[in-house]
């Protein structure tokens, strides 16, 4: 069962209560650079993402955000640290977010100008911890974290502040976790999850899916960034993809394909590859079952809303478990293309 | 905490109890071919593959066997379906341990004589359920897979067996951790977990760290195989990978570094792929941080052995998230890796 959050707005965007575990992702260009940053945020549209954050490191950042705001559709997070003056500087330039750490600014008259601005312009803030925001090592990270947490949030809410997601990473799954289970139940507050530098595409994938799947197998998240070294693009495919496999989204194609084994005859991984260069775009949501071999293939792969099986020298093409046509193997993937174009014309007009 | 399971030895390794969690895989090769199968398998003990499996469609990859095991060092598992003289020559011929669902095997007398062999042998029996076993869709699928797996035991234990391990597996993560929590409850035999048909490589990673993850920190599952239609050697790389993120097994490089963001002034990435690729085989257990920025980088990545974090046309280089050496950015890369070399070699003979 999903935890229990409030609703927090960001811009034209909901999280928390009943709404869907939203996608983000986080821009590599460099801020100011307006055109780079307003290209990379648009290719990162065109995967999925749902809200974006920018690093704003200096006053120019900041400013930049204006014009970034006018040439993207997706609501935009300013990401601060310790500068105060940015974070006032980002909400006037229509930022939808800010992502500030109030413990880190030590003019707290700062932090009832920043709270005023926000709540006046609704701009909710998330507050997070980090293992590097300790200047020694804590002994129990775990609660040093919650502790932090709380601490940022307390800061907040003295000064009638109360717009807020919480965000608990770490680099290590299980402190982050351990973490985000008590948080969870300490606030109602929205909560963000991720991996923090999960590492390079292979490792962040193993990471951060056995990390956030964890928490929101628990019903805990309300919305998520896989943190990895590579194409930002990447981040947005592997958030969906979790998602979609734990039921929480829909979108698209999803890909049962068997990692074969001495059973299979057919040269299977090039299909698969074809399947997912060819079809990977789609916006109906479709199953699509790639099997080495008849025996167990459509019966495994009952869920499919389509699929096919290798055989000696044939194969087969199954909806839904049942097998409709046997074909020769040379026939096979072109065949199931043709059903395949069938059948997402039938789901996208219906 | 780990749940409870008997041991259970597969040739000279033991699974369950104490042990520690092991990885698996299966060829992707036709196992009468002797010669590619053997390939293949030392290929993946070279990664680190602890256990393997090799699929026996008929006689004449049943008796591959016992060649193949003189060629490899790990132990070996017959996969068979449906045909209980395979389960015989398979055992006569050397396998460790036996896939084999005995409610596909129709002539009860034959489950008498495998069991009287394998336990005249010490060989293990692996029982199992798959969506694919049922003739038409159950309405309670996890129930299904808990009565067929608790139905197979049972017809074992009825012939006084019980050197079982178990395993249910379905192409959908949900159900596979739901029906394994309820079978982990239900009997104290080691479990194998995997995600089946989990995709290629981008969603398998995402899909089998969920599942297998999400198992795993509830202290359940003594050996784990990734499904990847993909190489196999990406099999056992994944679950070594899945096994360090959860603390359960230390092993190697494990890399933490950041996304990069607005912030980063260096091209990180390269680094990233060089540290993989040039330290990526190391067997001696060793975290290297590769960060974009030394605002957060040292901080951050505080439990990293060794780590650099880049800065303006300069970078740092840490150990345990204290500053040891501030270098040009054009000597950070080389300057760094002298280090990583170094400590290697001072954890290589201590």
């Amino acid at each position: 069962m999903r935890r229990h959050s409030r609703i927090v707005r960001i811009g034209k965007v909901k999280i928390g209560g009943d709404n869907p575990v939203l996608v983000q992702s986080m821009t590599k260009t460099d801020t100011r650079d307006i055109s780079s940053t307003v290209k990379q945020i648009l290719s990162l549209e065109d995967v999925g993402c749902e809200i974006i954050r920018v690093a704003v490191p200096d006053k120019e950042a900041a400013n930049a955000i204006s014009e970034i705001k006018k040439q993207i559709h997706i609501p935009l997070i300013a990401d601060i640290h310790f500068d105060p003056r940015l974070a006032e500087l980002s909400i006037l330039n229509g930022a939808d977010k800010i992502r500030l750490n109030p413990s880190n600014i030590e003019d707290k008259e700062w932090i009832v100008k920043i709270a005023k601005i926000a709540k006046e312009r609704g701009v909710p803030i998330r507050v997070g911890a980090n293992l590097g925001s300790f200047k020694v090592r804590p002994t129990n990270v775990v609660k040093a974290l919650i502790d932090s947490v709380a601490n940022e949030i307390k800061i907040l809410n003295d000064v009638d502040f109360d717009d807020i997601v919480v965000s608990i990473k770490s680099s290590d799954v299980i402190t982050t976790l351990q973490a985000n289970m008590k948080i969870a139940k300490m606030f109602d507050y929205p909560l963000h999850l991720g991996i923090t530098e999960a590492g390079p595409l292979f490792e962040s994938l193993v990471k951060s899916s056995a990390g956030i799947g964890y928490l929101l197998i628990n019903g805990i998240g309300d919305t998520i960034r896989y943190s990895i070294s590579d194409e930002p693009t990447v981040e947005v495919e592997a958030g969906f993809s979790l998602l979609k496999a734990l039921h929480l989204r829909e979108r698209g194609l999803t890909i049962i394909s068997c990692p074969t084994c001495g059973r299979c005859e057919i040269d299977l991984f090039p299909m698969v590859k074809r399947v997912k260069s060819e079809f990977g775009n789609i916006s109906v949501p479709l199953k699509v079952a790639i099997m080495g071999c008849v025996v167990n293939g459509p019966g495994e792969a009952r869920d499919a809303d389509i699929g096919l099986a290798g055989g000696k020298h044939s194969g087969v093409i199954f909806k839904h478990g049942k097998i409709v046509k046997t074909v020769p193997e040379k026939d096979l993937y072109n065949e199931f293309k043709k059903e395949l174009i069938k059948l997402i014309k039938e789901r996208s007009s219906s």
